[in-house]
């Protein structure tokens, strides 16, 4: 007869057993997006480290307490850190801290949360973008001012936030001059200033400067910090730099759907990239790999780099069935269906071999010709 | 002379080398939420076989695409899976899919979706939620019926789904007769079912029976399909049962902010879970437990089991001052402030010393007396 | 040949032509709703005399800006009024000023935002219900206290509201202690208190006091002031109380779509409803209505009025098939589909003779029987 | 001794007496808006004749019945026309009605939604607005083009619907063939078109065809018909042209706050405009006034006008300081505070001497110089 009350299964084996099998070449990697790399193993032993035992849920456990500090190291003594899920979560979850319900987004017509992030910004968080374009990704006070009035005009969205991604999302790095420029005059305008870092380690990495240089030290009132490009699992932070504006992270946190239950594992990866200078090393490598591709491709005859390479992205013009060919041996993405253009992206596991390798295939392919 | 194109920094090390630092006791375990629980070690090798290498970004990744077919094993050829990240986001982004701009949602007053989610259906999906008070969390078509009304009043938020949770936040669970009735009765009323699965697992073993057998085969149109609470690190899934329902839900995934970019870490963690039995193997153990503890406190004069033990989960009332004492030894958490309620959970770790170390807790502060 | 510069069609006509036809006997009426009755004539008269001539539009008119001091002669100095088109506008308009975008609003089960509003509340204010079922409609601090707690607790929809009704939908009405009592209740919580007033004359009629009595000096911060139901053509008001919860109406105002271009049309009425006593007038006639189609039918055997007379509603149960036959002759509506209770509801133009008919005929058709 | 069930006071006298009191110079007019002027006495009329007696409420009387077959002499037998309380109102309204939850919403960079609606398609449709530059305010196929892409495209919000104004916010006429063109492109791209008309009046009477040629018979398949800036007191309405959206409609205008109960005074207002010609004589006026407008102002030295005059607006350059020294002695808008661009616009009460007196206002204060 069994008795109820007793696990009929055995207490789970410690082992690595699992009924999972491995699908994928761990050796094949492309230039299509660093969201593409897998999980630094830094940073999976940090996953293996936090486990075990009970941990309070939702935030109130050892390791998100810690962040806290980590964070205050790089960001300084105002910082407080909300771990999310994801980039969109991170932005939408952060704007809202800093707009009231009638208000409106500052950004470039090529910010992430104006054309990736399929309306959530105006769906979740009843936020109005008005968009400004520019040559190269980054606002300036003047682009600001073409969308900076209408103040109490009750017809118009009011302003009340700057956004701006650092690095762009056309690969290109705000100096800290050229941020706080755009800090101060948005201060000056009632405004606060958001920054969306999904890749503020590769910025830190190509500027040669500490994190805070270009974020609180600038007037920076709110970021998203991103994990998951440089080598976590998954993983973003809001960092609020501003303290008023804390009060409400934890319920937009909340209702923006993006409070993770065991917040430990997402917290633990934070620590594996910032407590040492993880965050560093990749970003720098994945930089350098762009550089190397840039100087690589740069030699070859009709193909173009299109933009100032400031961070892990290389763009270029090259005959349309020529990128075609390519991606049969490599993955990346146009970048403008439109005119054609490319994007490469490096990762902090790209090699040497692999930039190498890839160089020689454009340029086999651009000899082979249309 | 430093050439730039080159890395400065040595590749990645292979070992397990990390800057996080372990800053928990791996053998304390409590009683307050399955949540508290981390991954279990078969997940946790799944995520190291599916590192490595570079897969397509947002769900383009070979462990998604069998994750289909894991899936329909278990819920039948039409089912159709979308991991998301967590509980709140898999429920909202259901009950958008089935329901138009003016729907609302027909629910138990004791549902996660009613108590626990900060307003996200009314926020982020616009969600009018009908709630009706319940004796044990289940609906019935005779609860149902006290909001199933006003259909094509404009006045009235139209009802277009009911919402029931499997097991309920009361630990108890619906047979998969039951569930037929209520999805019979919605159908007939042009109604969709959705289930909140978060504890989909411990009914499936509760009942003994297989997980179509009480959704795809009783009617449900679409469910949220728990990971985390069965030991997964993160991550949850829609699964779509009623294939008409399919086409809105990339969409909706990815504005509610709900897509992983490296998704293949939270797809191989469902596969460890569901390829073989580990689901119901933790389950079982989790639900064993459960039905242990409520045997060792049974006996103990003063306590009070208030609920059928169906799950993980066992509801007790005992001195308040009791319990606060208990609180400072194990954790768990009040239910119900109002009347002293407590809850004490079980999850895929906790151990039969666990259990029995607790009970015995529980007889010594019965006896220490008010 | 023509001058297109000169207009080939004369100047409209002084006189008052119309293209439009009557299509209505403007003798009938019934006991439907307050809303099926017409526009007071000095009412209408007031449109006409703010008619001719341009006027700054959305609320830059002359008759707007004296409208700020009719509302302060009732409800105080610090009263700020803006004019909207209805009472689903003017409640979501005035919710949203007094909570933020993690705000819930308690109020009772049977309130008009919850069971008449489709969904606006949610959907366009994000804001969640956290609902009380109640004996007469009216709240209290113990049934507040139901919904009052979890300040803080960010899974929770944070309480940053009470909403009452004044009369309520149940045709009862607060004393000024009670609405005191529940304002002292809200305002120790840290909560904010919202009165729709859609039948704000009547509850004044019936107390026998001035408006400011029950709302001002009970310490209400923001209420929706009805014009429609009491003889307007259409409009309401939000009147704010709390000087801090100003700033955001004119934007709320804007984007729930409630701002009127030609608003002197707006604002006139209820210069013409509140500068004299047309306001009271109306409502003491209404509810002296309702008082006098109490006492006919209480007399009549098998009919049973079922809530006090507080207002100019009567709710009043018979037999069904009764009621069905009855609704031949005049219309009205059941309130309860399933308990077969109606009301029946008087208006600033309804006559004793009307009243007087109507007993009869509730009586003839009780006595025609089953 | 009172009798509590008789009222008190006499019945509503039929006359005309108010306590409201006339405020205005009902003689003064100026160019600032079409919103500025008053109620077209014709419609005035159809308000009285509207009055008296009950009719039901929330769009069950017999104007908005009828009103049915007045839109469908001009729009043909398969529109369905809703009446609602604003333009904005309208416009939200109807682009819920052609979108899913993850629609967006093409149109110009100067279009009403996108700039004069406080982000109210945003914050109550969940709308995302995919905005082109125009250099007159019309939309092309080519133009459209600029956004049409992305379909399935999960990161993109998805272009639904391409909305057009006619006339434009700039006082261009889209012709017949330009919307056809619109909206067949549009419908091989598998979007509807939207059509905000808040002076579509005023295109017909510059076009000279009937309404349909440019809506119906293009291919619209929903639009905002204007009422208010024609004469109305206030109203729009939302006019159904492809019969699947209309089941929509219902609960999106209740939802949107836009439903109003005593709806016979809109409907009526509209019956009074359209039964007969009043809708185009009033549209001819104001048109005319502009072309007289511009015939005299552009004979002024250093006035220059800017845009095709095709309705019932001028656009024109002049210096700034006589701009506002004009506008101490007539009212009128900045278009583009940035350019000194101003805005004169007619209005069905504008007459031949407004016009000469303003132009000769202008030679004036030209003459007097800088």
């Amino acid at each position: 007869m069994t008795d109820p009350t007793r696990s009929t299964t055995p207490a789970p084996p410690a082992g690595a057993r699992t009924d999972a099998v491995r699908r994928h070449d761990p050796a094949a990697r492309g230039f299509a997006s660093d969201n593409y790399a897998g999980v630094h193993p830094e940073v999976l032993a940090a996953l293996a480290l936090a486990n075990g035992g009970h941990q309070v849920a939702y935030g109130g456990d050892d390791y998100t307490a810690h962040l806290q500090e980590v964070f205050r190291r790089h960001f300084g003594p105002t910082a407080e850190v909300f771990p999310v899920f994801n980039g969109t979560g991170a932005n939408v979850t952060a704007l809202q801290a800093v707009t009231e319900r009638w208000g409106a987004v500052i950004c470039a017509e090529s910010a992430h949360i104006n054309v990736d992030e399929c309306g959530a910004p105006e769906r979740v968080g009843g936020l109005k973008l008005l968009t400004v374009p520019t040559a190269d990704g980054k606002l300036t006070p003047e682009l600001i001012d073409r969308q900076a009035y209408g103040f109490d005009d009750e017809h118009r969205a009011q302003p009340q936030v700057v956004s701006i991604t650092q690095t762009t999302e056309l690969g290109t790095c705000y100096t800290p001059e050229e941020i706080k420029a755009v800090c101060d005059h948005a201060h000056q305008l009632g405004m606060a200033v958001h920054l969306d870092g999904a890749r503020l380690s590769n910025a830190a990495a190509s500027l040669g400067v500490p994190l805070a240089r270009f974020t609180t030290e600038a007037g920076v009132d709110i970021l998203s910090f991103g994990g998951t490009k440089n080598g976590l699992l998954l993983g973003e932070c809001v960092v609020v730099l501003s303290p008023e504006r804390v009060r409400a992270l934890p319920h937009l946190r909340k209702l923006s759907m993006q409070l993770a239950s065991k917040m430990r594992f997402v917290s633990v990866q934070f620590e594996a990239l910032l407590a040492g200078d993880l965050w560093l090393r990749s970003a720098e490598h994945a930089n350098a790999m762009a550089r190397r591709l840039d100087a690589a491709v740069r030699g070859i005859d009709g193909v173009r780099v299109m933009r100032p390479v400031q961070s892990n992205a290389v763009f270029a013009m090259l005959p349309r069935h020529v990128s075609e060919r390519l991606q049969k041996r490599y993955r990346f993405y146009f970048w403008d269906e439109s005119t054609g253009e490319v994007r490469w992206m490096c990762a902090f596991d790209t090699t040497e071999d692999d930039v190498d390798g890839f160089a020689a295939a454009v340029a086999e392919e651009m000899a082979a010709g249309a």
